[in-house]
């Protein structure tokens, strides 16, 4: 396959979605607010795995893009939540300013709870499904997003500044913060395509293990690009008191493990076949595998 | 009726609920800070609304308790994110230290996103409802709670500070502010009773009138609560410039208009007879009605 049109196809496809949908306008100017991080560009990596993930099951993706532009709108308002100044104070996300840096914190605090409500909103205007399984799947997207998965992981993480902690804690963290997200992906695309209950559990395995191979192969690039860039040495810094995998395991034992760990994903794909390809360029993409 | 015990019996209800609810932990301390803010007391009017709009349409509103609940949490979380030192920067809510004062901005910021993502997880944990009439319920909630209602009322609320504002921006801001999730909560008890259109129309009419008369009630008491205290002119001089129905009207026209606002929402609740005995007194209650 053509994996790289295949991504673009569809990156064009949520852009596009995202761009419409936000010309219905609200009551103020959060509105605009919103627009600017949620339109900033970005992967577009959690919409496109649950695509990808209907394509696996033999159903197109694209009939799916409500539910997967939710998603995006999660992603978003997490990032706009997480630069403000009482959480990371970044002033720089993806080379332009963060949201608080150009429309103050108030609006910015307000554009992130405005972008997490339209995302029940938009998921909830998915057609083309039993109405059943549209509750089941959204309903289980909350869940996948609240303090039960990506919220409770940023609350992990807040608490776990400036220790060292277990591998099990840093697990968990991790399986909240960003794992949840890939999870809420991999299982929506299943149950808005009807999967059986054993592709549901493969996927289920599939996700939790692509959202730790994910979360590896960051800490071992974040390693790599600081010592590729002296210049960056403060970032460096800035994070030497914070549990990683390579603080866990040392570089080369990271990167065995980032190994391992893709191959066990790649394994819980098998029974799709075909149809699985564009899952698998993802998996390999998202962690740093040329082939 | 004996109003006092319909109401006490409700609010019971909902503090049982909402209580039970959060007894299936997340995956970290966010859960305290939630349950601090969503089990703090308070009137519980959101669900109360929602119950008895149920109960006007010869429905038990006892059965809609999670998306009644789900109201109350979106509530919550509001207040969290108003306390904020971005927002209002309140130490005090409720006679108790606000939420961020106790668990710290971050905290603060995190159990707001976590109780408004899991308000739309309670929600669609709705039963004995048709899934169609869940989704197009819960989907208009989330309309009403975000760019479009609460928080674009919010941002509209931030952007006229200072300044005094037109009667047309004033109601603009309210009804997004307050009175989006009033409409919420009104239209919510309907749908899920299977309100038919004629029956929709009248409610919503109503929902609307309510907050208004809400709203024109609490700046009547604002004044009047400050001229009763002396001690707190402070209060009054923050307000100063701020717009509100009495600055608008005088004190004597807001009066007048609150009546007359009361009276056309109590209008709206003619053709459901004696079932709405619970609708009018809620309303003659929130607009400071002694009969």
């Amino acid at each position: 396959m053509d994996f790289n049109k295949y991504y673009e196809d569809r990156q064009k496809l949520v852009n596009t979605f995202l761009e419409k949908r936000l010309e219905k306008k609200g009551i103020s100017r959060v509105d605009e607010a919103m627009a600017y991080s949620l339109l900033a560009g970005g992967k577009r990596i959690r919409p496109i795995i649950l695509m990808a993930t209907a394509d696996a099951l033999g159903v197109s993706g694209y009939n799916f893009l409500p539910v997967a532009c939710g998603l995006e709108m999660i992603h978003t308002y997490s990032l706009i939540h997480d630069d403000l100044p009482c959480m990371d104070d970044d002033e720089y996300r993806r080379g332009r300013l963060t949201n608080h840096k150009v429309f103050g914190e108030a609006l910015a605090l307000l554009a992130g709870d405005a972008l997490l409500t339209l995302a029940f909103e938009v998921m909830l205007e998915q057609k083309n499904v039993p109405a059943e399984v549209l509750v089941e799947t959204v309903r289980e997207v909350a869940m996948c997003a609240g303090n039960f998965g990506m919220v409770g992981g940023q609350v992990i993480d807040l608490d776990s500044e400036g220790r060292q902690i277990s591998e099990e804690e840093l697990r968990k963290l991790h399986a909240g913060k960003t794992g949840a997200l890939f999870i809420a992906a991999v299982r929506s695309g299943a149950r808005l395509s009807g999967a059986a209950s054993d592709e549901l559990l493969a996927l289920t395995k599939f996700a939790d293990l692509l959202g730790l191979a994910f979360q590896i192969t960051d800490d071992i690039l974040d390693v790599e690009g600081d010592a590729a860039q002296m210049g960056k040495a403060a970032h460096s810094d800035e994070k030497k008191h914070k549990s990683t995998y390579v603080t866990l395991y040392t570089l080369e034992g990271a990167k065995a493990l980032a190994q391992k760990t893709v191959d066990e994903a790649l394994g819980c794909l098998e029974m799709f076949g075909e149809n699985a390809e564009a899952l698998r360029e993802i998996t390999k993409m998202m962690c740093g595998r040329k082939s």
